[in-house]
Formats: structure tokens, sequence, C-alpha cells
């Protein structure tokens, strides 16, 4: 299994960020990264419908072997909470049609991971990104440069296994 | 819009109960009623794909219209609240991919439509199912009377409106 391509995904019914990593005879390469933006105002069903397909074409289009995921925390709000799962839900229905190995990881494990210091900001994390990825246009969105954190976090613990 | 087909679904990760009722000329019928077991110790995304699928294949094979679900709320347990949301998550996507019209209801809403009483024990919302429906076995699992209390309020709520 050398050739194993992540893709890291930072879900929300708002913005999801997502980035594609390749891992080749121990090398990282940054296939794509981007982010879907949903209007807050259709319908739940339509975002989530817009979601699976969005990330459907992506996992076909790139051949996605592993999905890396962020453990969720039941934060202020529950409903966000709830809404969250909704997504998650979805990309385990994907991973089944598509065979993908998901990997699930803390937000700390996953700073930890990435910058060395697991209460890096998000800021933090950002400019180590960029440092790792030149071809990454600079400043991008946040949620962007999360989810590439969170896919290079699966690709380097897959690493050390 | 005189035949709408109504599944009520009271979903869980271990038992999900369903009762699909048919309006026909202001006359209520029970189509079928039951529950999907899935076994706790299988892996999530393999049971949401059996959520996905058996549900996909129950509003196929009777022209579902409507789907109705209760409101949910966060227990004590902030997991399976999330759980559930992957659940619903699948819900909203057959919803997209079959045209059904959603309807929601508070737990109180349902008992109270059903029985008369907000308050009402689940026992005693089983109790007024099977008086409904006479076909119904009895006792059934309350799962499954549940599920059937809250596909009878969508259909009732609906001739209202």
């Amino acid at each position: 299994m050398n050739n194993k391509i992540f893709l890291g995904i930072d879900p929300g019914l708002h913005i999801s960020g997502f980035g594609i990593l390749k891992k080749e005879h121990n090398k990282t390469f940054l296939l794509e990264s981007g982010f879907l933006k949903m209007n807050p105002t259709h319908p739940l069903p339509n975002r989530v419908r817009k979601f699976h397909d969005y990330f459907d074409q992506k996992i076909s289009a790139f051949s996605i072997t592993d999905l890396s995921l962020e453990t969720p925390f039941l934060g202020k709000n529950a409903q966000n909470f709830l809404k969250l799962g909704y997504l998650r839900g979805i990309l385990y229905l994907l991973s089944t049609k598509h065979s993908l190995v998901i990997h699930e990881f803390s937000p700390r494990e996953i700073k930890q991971t990435v910058t060395g210091f697991g209460g890096a900001s998000k800021e933090q994390v950002a400019r180590v990104m960029v440092q790792f990825f030149p071809g990454l246009k600079s400043p991008d969105k946040l949620d962007v440069t999360d989810a590439l954190a969170i896919s290079l976090c699966g690709l380097w613990q897959q690493k050390r296994l």
C-alpha cells in the first residue's frame, strides 16, 4: 500500500474545508485544497445533498483511499453539534461506498502532530501548512488549512504504523 | 393530493422503529410497521449504510410521499445525540432523492396529537396505537408504536392544513 490518497475534511453546513494529499515513496504531495460553501438560507436537506454530491465526486475524481476527520466535541450550541452529525453521517455513507479507511483525531492531537504544540491557534496551524505546501495560496481560509492539517495528521500517523 | 403515504421513523443505531400510513379519501390505512435492528458491535459506517439502504428501499417500495420525524433533544449522552445526527443526515439525503416532504414534531406535540395528553408514557401511546390499528400485533416493540405515532401525527397535521 505505497500510494495512499488522504482526504481531510473540516465539515460545516456553511463552509467545509478540505485538503487532498498523496503519499508516494515517502513523499507528500498536495493534490488539491479548497472549500465547499453552502448558502445558510437554503433548506437543510438540500445542503446535506450538496455536501454528499460534492464529496462523492471528489472521492471518485482523486481515487481517495483514506478519510481523515476531527473528533467532534459538544460546544455551546447543541443544534450545531447535531448538524455536524448530519454531515458525518454522509461521510460514513460515502466511506462504505468508496471503501475508504477512516482516521479520526482529536483537535489537540492534530495540532500536536503538525505544529508540535497541542494548544496551537488556527493561525499557527495555517502558517505551518503554508510552509509545508508552498503552492498553497496564502493567506487562505482557516477552514482550508485546518482541513489540510487533519489530512496531514492522518497521513503521518499512517506512516508511523 | 389525496393520496399521501407517510413514513414515520424513530431512528436509532440499534433499533429504528417505523410505521407507514396511507391516507385515502380521509381514511387512514396501516401499510406496514416494524423495525430495523442493527448490531451495536458493527462499525458505525456499516450501520449508517444499512440504515440508508433499508429505508431507501422502503421509500421506493411504498411510494412514500411524506417523512415524519421527531425533533431530537440533547439528552444526557452527547455522543448518542451526535449519532442520531448521522441517521437524520441520511434521512435528509433520502428526502431529496425521493422528493419527500419532511414534517417534524416535538415529542410532546406527537403525544398530545395521538393521545390527547402531551405527557403520555410510551405505554399509553402504544395502547392508543393498538386501538387505532387493530391489525397491529400487540404487544409490539415500543419503538414501533412510537414510530407509528410520529407517522400518524404527520398525517393528521397534514389533514388540518
